[in-house]
């Protein structure tokens, strides 16, 4: 951030009055111009046995396989931003039904909220986001191939609760956002 | 948002090729700035049969009741966010124990997280964003001063549930961020 977006003017990193972190001051409107991280939201889409899966058409992680999830929009529930992302990137109609996981990724700034999402038939299409979306059962989990840490987190605790056969809310926090260095 | 925080130069609010919603673009550099939803993290202090409220010394809602709660930071977990937000308003050490509740605002743009939290002494001050700072009991909780309407819809699941004898973790959407219309 250089400019104020308010005014146009330069800003300059500085701790204001009352405050503890530096942050973009305007030194024209004297505007703060405050940071915060961002929600990404999801779910994992269930169909009888299976769940489903997208592989991703754009940066980052081009290629790599996914559950449906995306930065939330202004003016939105947590459930249908998680119901939306599906319908975009996977053209599959889902009741959000249960919270799923809530995960801190400190590194980027991001938080992670994905629930469970009931498909009441097996229709999916391939969104504009997705190279290929494809409804796999627990062993065909493309463990090595998925896109990100986070989502290998959520989705080990998912087969583990799932063959238990009961499912929990799970809290936690990813340090690095990538399985593979890059 | 008037100008690019990146260049200077003024941003125009329209659909960028291959998205659905207005952003704002900028009309020197092209960058895209979006706007995203923010986070609340808070938690309950609970000490015995107490928990650990703060009146408000700042605005919005100035003079009226809350849990420790404010905007998470870059770089931080959800716990440390919760556990910072109480040692700044309440001058209380907490160790957060279990998420307890989610709760969208689409209205104002904000999800709630709030956790649980141990105080293991029942030492407390009062920051610089509080008046006054109190542990008290359920039947103290000030109903008709407490300043946000998910802070009343929280602490009144949190009562049902202390009274069950059983905690679960709650999901919901607040409409209105006021208890009384100002």
């Amino acid at each position: 951030m250089k400019y104020c977006s308010t005014c146009g003017a330069r800003v300059r990193l500085r701790i204001p009055p009352g405050d503890t972190l530096p942050r973009f001051v305007c030194e024209g409107c004297d505007t703060i111009h405050y940071q915060n991280p961002k929600m990404v939201v999801g779910c994992i889409p269930e169909w009888e046995d299976q769940i489903l899966l997208c592989r991703r058409a754009i940066e980052p992680r081009h290629g790599l396989w996914t559950i449906p999830a995306g930065f939330m929009e202004q003016n939105e529930t947590l459930e249908q931003a998680a119901a939306r992302e599906t319908m975009e990137e996977a053209k599959a109609l889902v009741e959000i039904s249960t919270l799923y996981a809530v995960f801190s990724l400190p590194s980027v700034s991001q938080v992670y909220v994905i629930f469970r999402g009931t498909m009441h038939t097996p229709e999916f299409g391939v969104g504009q986001e997705s190279l290929e979306v494809r409804l796999v059962k627990q062993q065909e989990i493309p463990w090595t191939d998925l896109a990100f840490q986070v989502i290998h987190e959520v989705l080990k605790r998912y087969c583990e609760d799932s063959n238990r056969g009961q499912f929990e809310v799970h809290v936690g926090t990813v340090e690095s956002h990538r399985i593979h260095p890059s």
